[in-house]
């Protein structure tokens, strides 16, 4: 069965750089990059906490780099045994992503001939989120002695640090600790270690940064050394006294001891399998793949809270500031949504909490409502710069209008909620926050609009659509349509709102004085200009006057590049007096808004924006993906599907943009590949309590299952080349209906519902 | 007395440039480049004549450079004596403003020890626009034989040619003729030379391009040679056979002869001086400087045709595609309409001749009306390219919104109509061409109004403004306030129309379906944003968000360069995120909006953008001039004056954006000298039938005088510290009103008004 990935390939930096991402092992709370145990900042290790911010000096404020409580250093002979730089015998690494448990086994050849193994199993614990715990073994061909170093490394590595200082060390043996305060507020750190082993002499090397125990073992043939190590870490964000939060619960986890804690930890796992594994036959690659992916959204889901969300690259780093993008509410959620409601729940939670950041910068730009940060952080401000690319001819930060154009992002947020509900059946949220959310992000739209006299019509000026090459363009379809149904939503869930809790609907548009704009968007809502197919095409202009910019090639514009890295956007780049385009915009929409256009329409835009797309960004191939499927295009389906659900298997990902390096985990991508699966191939929608199934299943794909939660119902659907069935946990509300072949179908209670796919002769 | 420039210093390749603009002499039909006889192509020799353009492939359209006539070669001893190249005694070359007549004198110093002296002098004929005569003598200070090459050189400089092609040659003595035609729409062109001289042995050499007489002359000390040259010049636009034209032409100026065409050329130039000359006392310097500025516009003025109008390098050469800009209409109608209206008026109607063009540009865009070229040549149609500079460190060509964005240029010649309608009283001007442009381009703007709901106003949204450093912005005051302007003066037009020739204006509204445009600018009109002053510093802001950028310092913007000719706007630009401006913007609208605003205001407003504006435009300095004297800050007004002033005596101008030449004459710097001598120092302004004197002049300066024509009349107005009189040549309307001093006169009849500037104890 396709659940282990394993690498044995010789390890220089730029693998390193790729298997620490692709080995990343979280829960949630903290995500622990896949490098090996003897790695220091060098090799960029990173314990990132999810939630916890800092900003040194005048740089760019991201994610702080917690200590290392995972550090174990081998000496032999006085030579540090180092899978970069001494010479092996033998290397592997390995990642069981079913019980998200890694594992690396290197044979090191010493000048002297002996050959030591190190072998280590470690996990970041499913069950307990400030638990992390490893086994360490160290076997040795012929006897001899060896000093092992290991504790807590507080040098780190940062792109934009150092984030920690302050640093104290204490041992309370069997815990070492190390406490540091964050530059910004002060908020304290602490991370414990407790290590268990055979015995011997042990010593403690405290320096400014670091507290590493000295340990000199015997090893011989026949009696190798275990070393079990128990890592915890909390912050002052987490208790209020972190230091003696984290030392109780090393204590409590040596004490409990390794195996029983991975048992729960490996049960943890097993349970969210459960739940959401799409099985897919004939094909182990693309089986693996969609797995891998998988794996990454639950190690980075916060399940745990709903105060924070999953960052663009995840907790692999500190790339993009750390910054939660509409990656999370347009790439992400769908799977949540369908396999992990409470979790998709938190994920939108965290938008109201951020809700008063998204009503600053509207007030900074001189809107009202709420306009959401592009990068988001702790307090919904925003992190992103005005200068957010560095031009590789200049080396000058270059003027990007991410921050201030992207306004999508709060119609992107508006389309998440109202998914999530129309999903979910969970009508709760809005009264616990969405309804304000949904309000004020209309509000703002509302206050950005313009109406042109002279075509009767309102408009979106100046704005920055999905495709960043062209920046403030006007009326772009993706934000337009989107604006559109933010304004839709705003008045269905407020005629819903009064219909069923007309006390606190009433109450709420009272708090937020909103009468007046729900008017005004009832007015307005159906004279949004909505850029439709051009007549002759049934192409959908990505904004005005995009037909007349340079129709060049993909292939030409790149060789026109004087630099491999230089952007293709912002002011002066290549691309933006082109139609070459970063990323899917038509497109995406086009699978938004799936029963806008007929098919035609449909395959029309996609074979004209197809060759037109760098597919530069990691959140484009996913709709490229679901679109080709839908027009029936199964291979491009396929080859897109893979795209994205192999971006951090492969790790062939762009890692700079300009000078800027943007390497690290793509759980949009992630999401995008179960969204291909689910929506592409399986074919799956959902829509007026209707589940349409229409199964385009690439040839070698013999069948597919899926769990999927719907309106709180479990449901198993498996699809093959000539048939779809249906089998449903428990009892569904009558108006539950599915829709295959364009008939609709029931589903008895409890029961299955199967369906063939062969045509029936008449 | 102040009429004559003389430069005296060794040539190199850059002086000949400089040197080539400062000497140019011309008469409207045709410019001559101030170069000397003996230079070709490598010295920019160039004869470009107004209205006639060419689009090599695809190359830049620009003007057509006509071969040239008045090339002479003289060899000595089998060496070509060429002021560049060979040893020099002496050399001087000078220009006779009064009567454009440039001489030149250069003495060579050959190997045998023979000085080998050639003088010249020549003009470019104000009383025969085909015409242009030349006097060249040789002397020597032994006796030697010479042999000397006269014609004319077809293979001429170009900056995106050639230009022209199908080179014929010919002889009918005493005539030679080139003719060739132009590569775009194949108009034939037809040079021809007549030369007289002592007589002696004589050959004709022709190559493709050249036909050339070698003619061999025998000089003593006792006896020098002088060769005279009749050049006549003809396009297919002026004539249906260009050819015998400028043969007759020709012909009959050999029998004329060069004196009696010399004293009907200067007799031309004197009387227009009588018109137009300003006396400035006590500054010898300011008093060149301000009649060379008039000697570049009189030479390059259209006195002759309506069909075309100035380009804004005059006719200097072929940079900026010899396109007609806003610089006209700004910069050089003021002096045009106050001292020759009727050259005004062919200005102006170049712009209704090319209204079509206008049209199509305004369709292109997608609006109605005219959107007016923002480089016009002569069909009207924008020659302004979409990538008008090249980046200094890619080499590329840069995209730039000088094209799309200003739409102003339409706002401000509606400005330009009015002004010449109130200065001259001459309404028949609308009825000839000048209503219809002015409906045109208010239905232009009206179709480019946004509505904000949110602030309840028209807005103009997305333009770029006179600073052409911060492209695609949104309410530029100076574009709000000349779009207001332009409404206002559409409504007070027709309204004024309707009044005194109801049927014609009736007929114009229906022609032009006008009616529904004009109801609309009615109702909207009084509803369109205009930025104002800020609550506490009553600074107006240059456009939505300007104070918002970063505020450096010109000096630390100007250290940031990584290259002295980088240029500072467009995507990534230094100046673009910085409040770093080009040129006047704010302050060029509060001088074309003087009673706006309070004197305080309006020094608040200088007080900020004049340390803030990098004065990198040649069309910058007269406005801050004419508020720095409105504000009372003399020395920084006579500083910029001078600026304006002097721009191509010292030559001292911008020669390169990026890696584009952009050196020649700079027409709108000499229309801006006038302007702030006349509307600065002498402080005279005229609004509703009343002239305002406010004089600020510089402490030297102990007296001016100036002669305008206002409304018909020519009064000639002198001003010193403590008087300020108007003589008027004939009988005033009883209306016209003079404001001295917040005091109001009339003037009486025939007569002269004294005011006292010295104040009176009460």
């Amino acid at each position: 069965m396709a659940w282990t990935i394993t690498e044995t390939s010789q390890i220089d930096a730029k693998a390193s750089d790729r298997l620490g991402n692709k080995f990343l092992t979280g829960n949630g709370y903290m995500g622990y990059r896949g490098t090996l145990e003897e790695y220091t900042k060098e090799q960029r290790t990173a314990t990132i906490v999810s939630g916890l911010y800092d900003k040194a000096g005048d740089l760019w404020r991201e994610p702080v780099n917690m200590p290392n409580g995972g550090y174990i250093q081998v000496v032999y002979q006085g030579k540090p045994l180092h899978a970069q730089t001494s010479p092996l015998e033998r290397h592997s690494q390995s990642l069981d992503i079913r019980h998200a448990v890694h594992e690396r086994s290197t044979t090191f050849l010493a000048e002297d001939g002996n050959a030591i193994t190190v072998t280590s199993k470690r996990f970041t614990s499913a069950a307990a989120q400030h638990l992390f715990c490893m086994q360490f073994t160290i076997e040795a061909s012929r006897e001899c002695d060896l000093v092992v170093h290991l504790g807590i490394d507080g040098d780190v590595w940062d792109l934009n640090g150092p984030h920690l200082a302050g640093f104290k060390t204490s041992v309370e043996a069997p815990v070492i600790s190390l406490t540091a305060r964050t530059q910004e507020k002060g908020v304290l750190v602490a991370v414990c270690e407790c290590a268990a082993w055979a015995g011997g002499e042990t010593a403690y090397i405290q320096s400014e940064k670091n507290i590493f125990r000295e340990l000199k073992l015997a090893v011989t043939p026949a009696h190798p050394q275990t070393i079990t190590k128990y890592v915890s870490l909390y912050t002052g964000i987490d208790a209020p006294d972190p230091l003696p939060a984290a030392r109780d619960l090393c204590r409590a986890a040596a004490q409990t001891g390794f195996e029983q804690l991975l048992e729960k930890h490996c049960a943890c796992w097993e349970q969210r399998w459960q739940g959401c594994d799409i099985q897919i036959g004939g094909d182990e690659d693309a089986q693996l793949a969609l797995r891998f992916s998988m794996y990454h959204l639950l190690s980075i889901a916060p399940a745990h809270s709903d105060r924070v969300s999953i960052p663009a690259r995840g907790l692999s780093g500190q790339v993009y500031k750390g910054g939660i993008f509409w990656d999370t509410e347009i790439f992400m959620l769908p799977f949540f949504s369908h396999e992990f409601p409470e979790i998709a729940r938190n994920l939108l939670m965290y938008r109201f909490h951020t809700l008063d950041g998204a009503r600053r910068k509207a007030r900074e730009y001189g809107f009202r409502g709420a306009y959401y940060a592009w990068e988001s952080q702790d307090t919904g401000d925003d992190a992103c710069t005005l200068f957010n690319v560095v031009d590789v001819f200049t080396h000058r930060p270059m003027r990007t209008y991410f921050r201030d154009k992207q306004v999508h992002i709060s119609a992107d947020i508006v389309y998440a909620f109202w998914s999530y509900y129309a999903i979910t059946g969970d009508d709760t949220i809005f009264l616990d926050g969405g309804a304000e959310v949904i309000y004020e992000c209309a509000r703002f739209l509302l206050s950005d609009l313009y109406y042109s006299r002279e075509h009767d019509r309102y408009e979106i000026l100046d704005v920055t659509g999905p495709d960043e090459y062209h920046e403030r363009v006007h009326n772009n379809a993706y934000t337009n349509w989107m604006v559109a149904h933010t304004f839709d939503v705003c008045l269905r869930l407020s005629e819903y709102l009064q219909g069923r809790y007309p006390t606190r609907a009433g109450a709420l548009i009272e708090k937020l004085d909103f009468q007046q704009d729900l008017r005004a968007i009832q007015e307005i809502a159906g004279h949004l200009y909505q850029p439709a197919p051009d007549p002759l095409t049934t192409v959908i202009p990505q904004f005005d006057g995009y037909f007349k910019l340079e129709d060049v090639s993909l292939k030409e514009l790149l060789q026109r590049r004087l630099d491999p890295y230089e952007y293709l956007g912002g002011g002066s780049g290549l691309a933006t007096t082109t139609q070459i385009i970063k990323q899917a915009d038509v497109i995406l929409a086009l699978y938004l808004f799936n029963q806008k256009y007929a098919r035609e329409v449909v395959a029309a835009n996609w074979e004209y924006y197809e060759p037109r797309t760098e597919q530069g960004s990691s959140l484009s191939a996913c709709s490229y993906a679901m679109i080709a499927a839908q027009i029936g295009k199964i291979d491009w389906a396929y080859k897109f599907f893979m795209a994205t659900a192999t971006i951090d298997l492969t790790g062939d990902s762009k890692q700079f943009v300009g000078t800027l390096y943007i390497g690290g985990t793509h759980p949009a991508a992630n999401g995008g590949a179960w969204m291909a699966a689910v929506f592409g191939m399986c074919g799956l929608s959902w829509s007026d309590h209707i589940l349409t199934i229409e199964p385009h299943l690439p040839a070698h794909w013999t069948e597919v299952t899926v769990p999927i939660r719907l309106q709180g119902q479990c449901l198993r659907i498996t699809v093959s080349h000539d048939k779809v069935t249906v089998q449903a946990a428990g009892a569904l509300p009558s108006e539950f209906l599915v829709r295959v072949n364009h008939q609709i179908h029931p589903i008895p209670p409890g029961g299955t519902l199967a369906v063939s796919l062969v045509k029936q002769e008449h």
